[in-house]
């Protein structure tokens, strides 16, 4: 089943303004969650609509919380979420730190007390859109065991890296794990196995098993000891700069409420010659383009390529949705 | 065979100053190659030394060559290394963000035209020791196949992330490859597997035969796709950032001259209440202690915890040399 993006932009408004939503900031959330589906994030889009209002039915998320800034020096800022909306604050404060980057040549914004952004990517884009350099990173509730323990004490703190570009920006967005939960639980309802192994069993065995990987609570990171290694630091400079929670103080409660994140840019529009990141940009993809590749029929894709794809794709056609989350929305 | 430190770091500085060094800043490339071996990186200390002599004697390094600022924008400032001994060019680099944070909060250098740094860490202990957070990071040759390609066309672009602390900085050095190729070596030279999955073979296929991955020169990125993904990005991010050379340009020639760096880093001590930052780190670090083993007798380690350990063995007992290395700097 495949939906106009106009028609899942405008149920997600009709929702969030009934959860009493102020227009402008439902519009702006209504936005990201359309845009995410249409983006092929569909995880973070349609599917995490029902789970981001029951937070909110829950308190977790005030829904016309203000940010508000806590310290400021020189171009960096430390803001406070106020436990606001997770994708209004983050969109919030990258705008905060593109604004910083325009006037100081770079700016960084570290936010606390704020909720779930969803998709990372979104602010990605957004900084990208305005001709940034970026680099954004968000800790999470424990949801990863570090490299050689047992029990998830670590987040799979996702990172995001943009560099913007006029024929499509160059935009990875990236957890620590090496697969999401929700690959695992795909995975595992079509009864398949993972293309690599993606996690440890309850018997402390690598398995390509999602359902040992569901069981065991024991993801593996991107990199074994790398992405645990990576995520441990991305928790620790998040708390500190935000002075929030980190992954640990999350974990205190079941639920993930009050996340620390951090937003970083440059403005590559000031700081070049006109046209200088286009030719660098274009210059590398030709390179990575004419890869051999490794299996015959592959090929080789710069990050946020097969976004770009999806994007026209799902303009044109309409978005793919799973029918019940759909269904769910429609009856909210 | 254990050199004490000081007899290691006499014989680097009488070859450097042999080389044609400056005084101070062959004391000070001495001592980054005899710390690293100190620390536990015998890659990037002792057993890289005659590499470095090698570069130098090929011209690839100018010894005196001094660092220039070509721009800046607040507190981003751009330098181009004039084909500098990379360690040299890096610390300096370093101490300037440090400076630039010290005076406006957070402070970012971009580097061209510069050397390998050799062990990327030494750069994050140095803003640890100055009491800042710090992210840097470098571009290389083409060393690693992106994903989905079957030829290197990518770096292995390290990665390093500090944060300071008093009872031991907690200190990420990780390059975007999941095994280097001196490791690959050294598992080849004991007739050993790697402990996981470490690249492709020849044929296309997934290996933990280090041979078959020195043949095929396909190292496996870090968490397969992510760990191509972030190289990607970081190479880009350098590249713009210093106008330098992107790895593609540095493979024009086949050795490695002229990579490009980036230094970022935040004063903790200027951003937050005196304690604030050692709590965090203490609490955070025995949370991850408490974790439960993944196999009994196993422990989960912060980054910069063994490095910590070896430096308190080597400091006691000298630091373990290869002997024919060792010989090689002694007959220089």
């Amino acid at each position: 089943m495949r939906i106009p993006f106009e028609k899942l932009y405008q149920e997600f408004l009709r929702v969030l303004l009934k959860k009493g939503f102020a227009e402008e900031r439902a519009e702006l959330c209504a936005g990201i969650f359309a845009e995410s589906s249409r983006d092929g994030v569909y995880s973070h889009g349609l599917n995490k609509f029902p789970l981001f209002i029951r937070d909110i039915d829950k308190g977790h998320v005030h829904v016309n919380a203000a940010p508000e800034k806590v310290a400021r020096f020189g171009a960096f800022e430390r803001w406070d979420g106020n436990y606001g909306p997770g994708p209004f604050n983050a969109h919030f404060c990258m705008n905060r730190t593109i604004e910083l980057a325009k006037e100081q040549g770079l700016g960084c914004v570290a936010l606390r007390n704020t909720n779930h952004w969803m998709r990372g990517g979104t602010y990605g884009w957004q900084a990208a859109d305005a001709g940034c350099l970026a680099v954004c990173f968000t800790n999470t509730m424990p949801n990863m065991p570090p490299w050689g323990g047992a029990e998830p004490r670590i987040g799979n703190n996702p990172l995001v890296i943009a560099v913007p570009r006029k024929g499509g920006h160059i935009v990875l967005d990236m957890a620590m794990s090496l697969f999401s939960y929700g690959k695992l639980g795909v995975t595992r309802s079509h009864g398949e196995l993972l293309p690599v192994e993606g996690g440890h069993d309850l018997e402390g065995r690598l398995t390509r098993d999602p359902d040992a990987i569901l069981k065991s609570m024991r993801p593996l990171p991107a990199g074994y000891w790398k992405g645990s290694g990576l995520a441990i630091m991305l928790d620790l400079l998040v708390t500190i700069l935000s002075e929030g929670r980190s992954t640990s103080v999350i974990g205190e409660i079941d639920d993930e409420k009050g996340v620390s994140q951090c937003f970083f840019c440059l403005d590559a529009e000031k700081q070049h010659q006109p046209g200088y990141v286009e030719q660098i940009t274009n210059t590398f993809i030709d390179y990575l383009h004419a890869t051999i590749p490794l299996h015959e029929g592959e090929s080789v894709y710069y990050p946020g390529e097969r976004t770009l794809r999806t994007r026209q794709e799902n303009i044109a056609n309409g978005i793919p949705v799973d029918e019940k989350k759909w269904q769910q929305v429609l009856d909210m």
